[in-house]
């Protein structure tokens, strides 16, 4: 790919800490060697094809020479589930879990229990839910992830969804492939996104970077969330706050999902809440599976009221063959992979990396990254 | 669809002409009754879907009861190819001819020759390059188009064409209906499209409108064009003009066809300059199909050197079932949409209708909508 440079430089941008190679030397010397195990998705063939790849097991978050030359154990694996999964092996002496949304490894309190060297859990990206935060806490763990590292990334993911919903994309493209034409099929529910009421639940950093991006569409865009954004953001982007989430569900033409999983967030999106959308609403999650009802959304996008979802997020990861998310009509799926853009991957592993450099040398984490610190929850998660 | 009364809205904020229902009332007294004729694509089942749904031959641009409540004969059909085809029986006497570029009738001299009552070529939508316009022209006839009627369907269109190449998206979605997951196989060449040089070839008004939505998402942005935008909208949009187009394309991860097809144009993307572009190149194209050289562009898919060709428009149209453009890998194609969403139909039904009413009373079309007039052809066609 001709981005690969850009990637790289981006990456640049995005880690300012000095190269953790060359802090992480003293170390060497120290016998305080830990075992560390990071959990990702195999990649098989692909993982040769680029060398920015780096989110794979293969490629070990691009860590393993660095781990290893400074004798630490690092152990990277895909098998997750079961009793007998390799995780499970590496459970009762790990020092650091390393985890991903991308393929999550359920960090149960059962688990964290049996981890009698645990210390330290870094979540390569954003969104720790996958972990059991409060058995976390209780256990004086440390949960941290690497805050900002694939909010562009997801937005913009975010952006094409909507534009994918609302073009009504991939009937005309499944047309091309199988060697139809049928323009009306297409167009007699095809829009355009200005002039639309687009509203996000959730504005923290990606639901900001998406009405940033949504501005010059000309659409009306709502947001609601706990607080309300700094009225220059507001200005900037132009986005009207609704405190209340049913008032504002109800004006949308298309609804954005930007908020973490949470006990309050979890199932959210019920039958009932869904009755009471627009008929024809649009709805794009690319936060967590989990904050809808799995059976009430397929219903809805059968019977028509949902007239089209898409998102990247599902409960559990990887869908099971039957998950009926990917059988619903009008549906825009794919696998969790919003977040892990060569880019965003390159900046997730140097975040990771940054991390641990910090870790074996006693000091403390960029504050924004902590999920768990010291016992206490992050506020998004409380 | 919850967009249906927002895309009538934006019509009524398009078309600034008064109701035509209301001036054409005088002529109902003439006895100069025209026979009309429009050609554009059938939707069988889709007709009644929806009411917004103008564009189709059953629900016929909107015009029926007008047209018939003055006087006037109103043909419409998709029957346009062959000397047996319905178009053809109608050519010796229509006055007035209405065609698409979503389902193009050919307008070729020999036509134009044949159609002895012939005055106005009208075209519901933008780009008349369908109609051998220099036989126009030498005709005496007018052609007239709904200028800007679309621009703003196609620049969102692009902009979702571009996301869905730089994500990766197809593959992960096909993952989706076959029961698939595999991250890595979507992951190892997705990518962020902030920080990537994108190039739009022509900055005209759907140029403009691409470059102006591309803007929050902090990439490089180069334009080529004939002339150079004005300042204040170059500022506006961050965007550098490119005088050589061969250097510009050079510099590109990302490049957008945003050109009319002229003599100048067509072919414009040939083995030749393919093979100059950044390998891994990612192309949008959805000016006209025309301006590549097919297989060169089906060839280049197939090395790898186009790492992803995306598009409504092809040569002919509809495409034929071996086209190679179906079967290439890493396309994201569709047949001819992006300009005939439901806000597009309307607001060109409106502008043919508004065209027609000023020509039953004989006066002059908005000045920007002529494509050819008094034996002229308009600049952008010269």
């Amino acid at each position: 790919m001709a981005m690969k440079s850009a990637a790289a430089s981006a990456v640049r941008a995005f880690t300012s800490s000095a190269p953790s190679s060359v802090l992480a030397r003293g170390l060497h010397a120290s016998s305080d060697t830990k075992k560390i195990v990071a959990v990702t998705y195999t990649a098989n063939e692909y993982a040769s094809m680029n060398p920015n790849f780096v989110g794979c097991v293969e490629n070990a978050l691009g860590m393993r020479e660095w781990l290893e030359s400074n004798g630490h154990q690092y152990i990277v694996t895909s098998d997750k589930e079961g009793p007998d999964c390799e995780l499970e092996k590496h459970i009762p002496d790990l020092h650091v879990l390393i985890t991903t949304p991308f393929h999550p490894a359920y960090v149960t309190a059962e688990r964290i229990k049996k981890a009698k060297n645990l210390k330290l859990l870094l979540t390569a990206g954003v969104g720790s839910d996958h972990i059991d935060l409060k058995a976390a806490a209780d256990a004086g763990l440390t949960v941290a992830e690497v805050t900002g590292s694939n909010v562009v990334s997801v937005a913009e993911d975010e952006l094409m969804r909507i534009l994918i919903l609302v073009r009504n994309f991939l009937p005309g493209h499944h047309q091309v492939i199988n060697g139809d034409w049928n323009v009306a099929a297409v167009s007699h529910r095809a829009y355009d996104l200005e002039g639309k009421t687009v509203g996000t639940v959730g504005a923290g950093r990606i639901g900001r970077l998406l009405l940033q991006r949504l501005k010059p569409f000309n659409c009306n865009l709502l947001y609601h969330d706990r607080i309300k954004m700094d009225p220059e953001l507001e200005n900037q982007t132009g986005a009207k706050f609704e405190e209340d989430l049913d008032e504002m569900l109800s004006k949308c033409d298309i609804i954005v999902i930007n908020t973490p999983l949470t006990e309050k967030t979890k199932g959210m999106f019920d039958k009932e809440r869904i009755a009471k959308l627009k008929k024809g609403v649009l709805i794009v999650n690319n936060a967590r599976g989990a904050i809808m009802d799995t059976q009430a959304v397929a219903d809805a996008c059968s019977s028509g009221h949902i007239a089209g979802y898409s998102g990247d997020v599902w409960y559990p990861q990887p869908a099971p063959k039957d998950h009926p998310w990917r059988y619903m009509p009008n549906q825009a799926m794919t696998p969790h992979v919003s977040g892990t853009t060569i880019d965003a991957q390159l900046r997730y592993a140097a975040g990771v990396k940054d991390m641990l450099d910090r870790y074996f040398k006693g000091e403390d984490f960029p504050q924004q990254n902590y999920i768990v610190k010291d016992g206490e929850l992050a506020s998004q998660y409380r």
